[in-house]
């Protein structure tokens, strides 16, 4: 059996997220079905990088598959390219070590989250930002977002309902800038609790606005319980930009 | 009687274009539409400047139109933009002159036409550009596009089947530039034909991969004759940028 990594670019907006469910069409089952044809009867299971949300895009997701058949990774690019909507598109695909695992081989992960604050949304970023037109103090969003960097345990930031058990991870940066009329919030780590970027985006803006204090995020992140953050921002503006091996 | 000038941006993928039509829904009849509540039963005409085709986009496109009531341009923008879907957003309500009509006085209008020539396109781009991976001749595209300039019958870009009895328009301007992996036509004139700009960028475009001859384009332009030019480009590449009064 070989391994091949896939890279993927999608527009979330259409599905119910990366990971098969039984209540819509998620981009890990199309990308099955488009690899099945050539997989004869064996079972396809394409293992992403991210369990990125309904609604979340990628830019560079990462995902392996174990296949039996001799195509070039070229050959398989383009046979996906044909069979997949073209809201999901696989940039390339290549050999992997026989036993590289899109997931839990991942050193890092990279998101980018887009604020749109001008007064009137661009129609053509509409399924791309989280249009809030306010006025940010980005200073006391920087000065709370670094509370996070480092090994933390992450629990205030995760989903209720969520199964995992260990709330330890390790957030390399968080990079907020202004460009025109949005405000983009860049987070790198090395791996994310379910909503964990989204919920941090939330209590970040709720800082920036001035709706809750500045000094309020080392208390937060002590309190290891999603009620003490703030609200989650909608799926829409994120995008999972890369994938560190 | 007071007139109104509109700015409005679009997301023209789901339109059957600018102007009212049986077929479908068009950008005015949902603006029209989204006036009425404030018009009561006096009749809503707004008028556009450029009649868009369907699926062309829009930063800048501008209309106007006659109303009778007395809200002010902030409270007619706000109040648009609650009825209209998120695909279209007017960006400006102004007060214009009594006589003011958006299509008669406009003395300019600009369109981008985007060309995506990367191996795998964007998902993000679908609707946006034309995907043609190929290598293109950008002088050979520029040179052709120089016999263009000016004032001339362009009859030849013209869709088959228009109803405009005199081709004569000014074109003052076509820059072709390459922009990471997409080819940019800007094009500037006083005035357009029907698909007139979608039949130059494909002819520029035959010209660029070299299935038509650079020096043919004083021919083809000479023979005020549709079947003379090359290949109308799709409507998703084009975008209507800004309109000049």
């Amino acid at each position: 059996m070989r391994v091949l990594k896939l890279t993927l670019a999608y527009d979330g907006t259409n599905y119910v997220g990366w990971q098969r469910q039984d209540n819509g069409v998620s981009i890990q089952q199309i990308v099955e079905d488009a690899l099945q044809p050539m997989c004869g009867d064996d079972p396809v299971v394409v293992n992403g990088a991210s369990r990125t949300d309904a609604g979340v895009h990628a830019f560079a997701q990462a995902a392996s598959v174990r296949v039996a058949f001799a195509h070039t990774p070229s050959t398989v690019r383009r046979a996906l390219n044909v069979r997949l909507p073209a809201d999901v598109r696989v940039l390339d695909v290549e050999e992997a070590a026989p036993r590289f695992h899109a997931r839990f081989d991942a050193t890092g992960k990279s998101y980018r989250y887009r604020i749109a604050t001008a007064r009137v949304p661009s129609p053509f970023d509409r399924w791309f930002v989280w249009h809030m037109p306010r006025r940010y103090d980005l200073d006391a969003m920087r000065t709370a977002a670094s509370v996070l960097i480092g090994r933390h345990d992450f629990s205030s930031f995760q989903a209720r309902g969520a199964s995992v058990l260990d709330g330890w991870r390790t957030l390399e940066r968080i990079e907020i800038a202004r460009a025109d009329d949005e405000i983009h919030i860049d987070v790198d780590g090395n791996g994310f609790l379910r909503h964990m970027v989204r919920i941090i985006v939330g209590t970040l803006v709720d800082i920036g606005v001035g709706t809750r204090p500045v000094t309020s995020m080392a208390d937060t992140l002590a309190a290891k319980d999603r009620q003490a953050a703030g609200q989650t921002a909608p799926a829409t503006g994120l995008v999972l930009t890369s994938v560190k091996y």
